[in-house]
């Protein structure tokens, strides 16, 4: 084992509140946890589910102040903004449908915003709330989980550094087996909101997964979108939304790619894998297995680079806790999205200016092109598979 | 380790010519030593290249009488075809321009045919080969090696079985690194034939690793394609043929195929790998790994089945010559071709009737199919990557 | 994915203090995080280095009063014994030669201990804690961290339930890679400690990781070990201590065992794994891929079972924090242990009585286990690497 | 794919005759069918079975001479002595218990010998064929079948250049599953002989397959044994000889070992691993993933070697017949030994000198080791498990 550190904590800090993730809820919990590892903010506030009872024992639980335990988010919103210790960002994770209103809210108050994907319904939506933020000045991060992998940022410097070459092709895929039944008709309920288009809007398996291929292409390549051709399935009986999705993908600079996403897929959990190959080598990883990237270089073997081990780039390494060895997964992954967000967040309110690297967290243009993403899969298929520019 | 057998050897092997496959050439010797395994034929006459020194010295190696070493496959044909110790079947292991005329000049001699892959250039010569043999009543067989593989019969029994339930979706690929450089134009000899429309055809991905996920997908599903839409890349610069393909494919049954062949996908030898998913189960399957097979039920964990070990299904179990954990590998794939194919034509030539499990080598009609998809691809791309049905 | 909950949170955390785990230092700052996951303590209170000046930056940092920040653990232990707001339990994780004497400062003044491992340098003082601990009624766990995996949990309800029926063999092993040059001269902190005897005691590698294998092996079966003979190698020229153990082992039922543990094995990061040998079938698992166990049966394909999915036993599960598929890792198996000892003493401070899953970390008789194998492993190897009895 | 050769073909197959690999037995058609891969040897002699009739009947499907189908092997090496088309050599495939007379008879008639292993029951027998063999210039081969796989020779070739330094420790196993339940009494015929002393000698584990660890270590890394501590086990109620066994070795250079073999080992098939750890990096091989090597070097990413394509040592190249990704299993790492020793005996035969690559197959010498290895562990496990130099 080798020396860490006590590096980068803060002896104050931030506040933040929560929209979404009451008892009976996942995703939440998840969120709070991955804030607490670090210790670099604190919740203060929330309004944790339409049920205002849940609401009230999830803050109990959690300690929270009953006065800062509200009935909407707009009172939430309205009252936080007003409060001298206001929350400093809120964390929205609602179902799709709620995160457009909601994130507008707490802009329109002053209040930083990190809110779940996919961001919203419609393009015009995400984008109105990116000018908003930008015009107040607000940092908006969408959790895009994956990019926090220490991994994930070595093999964005490792293309950014031309180790691959030119790319020319990516295999991207994201099969799960959840939705191989119809379990949706038996009440479990993320099911239930997630094959519901009043609740997830137009897509559930593009717009739940396939988007995160989508975003971790784009994170780790820099690569445009310019032409798709998607054909959207829906195998289960019954079901209105998508549960499988096959879509060719053109670059603005000629490279091609080929996305697969499924939840029908028996015998896959989370199975997120990307393969990206360019003119010099190839990387590959899984998310499953998220300590280790596969390099293999012209005329040589396949290496296997392990986290914390081999010699990653500076900016991806100082992601990295523990030693090589030591597996670390979602909740560190989730951790290094906030770390980030928020230690911008501090260096902004102490008045520094953030550098590249300190913006390294999912931004809100990433979810307008996740949006544009679902919106264009959902077009080409609907018209039967067809090339629609973009 | 457990028992094993002599079973299934004969006392008079018989006797094979072959055309292509000298000096130089590198599939024919594959071939020549996947026969000699189960020693149920004997090499007896060739015209092993155009070149007829390469030729004699090729059939003075192989221990071969002089005077059944012939200048050309036309009058190899003839002449065997008159002979009382004639050949009983001709293997042909040209480049893919020499299949159709060469296999033509056998069958009008009445001499049975084993010929490589793809089958020929165009759907009406296949045709016409299938027609020909089938008016002459001989066996002609085609050589998709990866269906030899006794793990791949297992996977078909399953399939077959119900086991997995109705197919919904099927993604398989095939990607390899060895054209990810022009090495043609380094006087690479596969390399320079393979990328030349003369030599190869209309297609050269799709035509030599494609065809083979569509011939195994048919072999194992049984499924007909009704539609697809392919895209074909050629990223090496100069290139006149295909060196990437991406393929959506939908199947008579309403049931869904992406496909993916490649030759610049560095860091990958020979990687076909399929992956067929059910109502009820899935199966995955990596032919660099090819004695196991990953089967996953729903609600169940994921197995690891393995040759010679785990109940396979007898007529899968029948192929596998040494117990499990004693890797099989390509070779004993193509002798699996050979024994099926040599073992129907002796008990043919016994007067003896076949039946299904007599007949369970890849077939002229499979070969016709490979043609026409080659062809459907080429066309797909040609027009924009647009839907084509069949 | 799948539902999650707000579960087992509280709404009053305890409060913790620390020893060791300053600046420099590494394993206190993962043990901070791990315990900050699930915020069921506060970090209130430390000594965290020698060098008061450490402890002084690194209690600022960690945003601790003054006047609980330490000059040394006597006065630590005494000033806070006294405290009307005194700390519940205390966390050391100095290098080993402090354990003993911390502890029991500690339990002297009457506040429970959680403790690194190995827990002393001799058997004599491990039993005078556990006895000290027990004549106050003080919880007292020693943190063998990986006993905190889920599917850890879930092996040893499968060896109770006698699902791999009576166990004949356990192979188990732990190499690592990190100290095969003589980096210890070279200024390595973590290095230069591990293999001083003066800080270390009487081993390094049996010491740091061999006792691992000790203690997870025991946790899972239960099985004693009667007797023993070990082969203890000191590769690196120099180097006073072991990193290099070859063991066998004979259990008090007649099983056997075979040990490995090495630090000079290049390639390997961290690299403990099990495999566990019953008349009914066996179970393996790496800890470098946590989430996974795989589980053969007589006469069935072995099974590849995932945390989260594959009807964990209920004990089990209650460990898992997220959907499978969404890999957890080293902080979250610490975190379990954790939370396990926190609740038990929440528990316990309200007078609720404790039941067997309530107990369920690892025990200071593990910690004595543990002390008593390495003083074993030492004798046996130096004796001529001889057996012994227990 | 790359372009492959006819090379190393002969015009004039050598003779050969079998002892033992009648109807019933297995590894018998195993030989023969992988010398029939190359052709450079034809069967034309046997004594099948001590049943003639199985001798008859196995010889009529093989195609032989009635003539030449022998009531005894004593008969048989008289008899074809003194043929004028005699036999070039014979290949012993008996229980262990014939090996000894049978190879001595052959000798004594000056055929050269291929005899299965482990090669004699005691040393003194295995030491008077060596002697036997040298004294009338026999070539004699002991079928350690697993020194026949390219990557183990591009692994020995390593070793030799110095690629991982000097070698410290090894690690090596060797677990199958066949023998957990006590099938010999169920009539299971290998089961029957190889665990009845009458039969198989001193040992069945260890002499069926920890002798082949002992082998392949030897064969790689080129180091003695010095000293060795045994602990052999039998875990199955009733049997007499071993089904599992752990081996502490130390070799001449003071590098150290440890080997386990088992036969209770469920959920493993036939899993022949190594790994060896030197000063400046390490190998690591698995039999049933035969054509990849890991290699880790100091302060660099693991990587994976595949055979054919990774720029092999020519040497080991040399016995590659396929290009990488096409894969070779049991059959052809036999085949190489017989390509191998018959290439040899066909120059013997012509007078032409023999370089040590040419005597690149497993010697006598060998299989005295082996058998010495066999007698040691033996008699190190009755004493208690002690040491014993040797």
């Amino acid at each position: 084992m080798i020396e860490g550190t006590v590096a980068n904590e803060q002896s104050k800090p931030l506040a933040y509140g929560m929209v979404g993730g009451g008892q009976g809820a996942f995703i939440g919990d998840v969120h709070r946890k991955a804030i607490a590892l670090d210790g670099l903010a604190e919740l203060r506030a929330g309004c944790f589910s339409r049920s205002y009872e849940n609401t009230l024992i999830t803050g109990k639980v959690l300690g929270l102040d009953r006065e800062r335990l509200y009935t909407t988010y707009e009172d939430m919103a309205i009252k936080e903004g007003i409060r001298s210790d206001k929350i400093d960002f809120v964390v929205i994770v609602t179902p799709n449908a709620q995160h457009y209103s909601a994130a507008k809210a707490f802009l329109n108050q002053g209040i930083h915003v990190v809110c779940d994907k996919p961001l919203t319904f419609e393009v015009a939506e995400a984008q109105e709330l990116a000018a908003l933020a930008k015009s107040k000045s607000l940092l908006f991060a969408v959790t895009y989980t994956y990019t926090g992998y220490p991994i994930i940022k070595h093999a964005r410097e490792m293309i950014k550094s031309g180790d691959i070459g030119e790319i020319r092709f990516i295999n991207a895929e994201y099969p799960q087996e959840w939705l191989a039944t119809p379990i949706e008709k038996d009440g479990q309920k993320q099911a239930a909101w997630r094959t519901n288009p009043q609740l997830a809007g137009k897509s559930n398996c593009v717009g739940d997964i396939g988007s995160h291929i989508e975003n971790i292409i784009s994170y780790i390549t820099g690569l445009k979108i310019k032409a798709l051709c998607a054909r959207l399935d829906s195998f289960v009986s019954g079901r209105q939304l998508d549960d499988n999705a096959s879509i060719l993908v053109e670059y603005e600079n000629g490279s091609k790619g080929l996305y697969w996403s499924s939840q029908i897929a028996i015998g896959y959990d989370n199975g997120l894998r990307i393969r990206i190959f360019g003119t010099k080598g190839s990387i590959q990883w899984s998310q499953e297995n998220p300590n280790y990237l596969l390099v293999s270089r012209l005329g040589k073997p396949t290496e296997i680079i392990s986290r914390g081990r081999d010699n990653l780039y500076p900016h991806a390494q100082g992601y990295s806790r523990i030693p090589s060895g030591h597996p670390e997964g979602y909740f560190e992954a989730m951790a290094n999205i906030y770390k980030t967000y928020i230690t911008a967040l501090t260096k902004k309110k102490a008045g520094k200016p953030l550098s590249e690297p300190d913006l390294d967290f999912p931004s809100v243009e990433m979810g307008i092109d996740g949006v544009k993403f679902i919106g264009k899969c959902v077009e080409s298929s609907q018209k039967g598979a067809v090339w629609l520019t973009y």
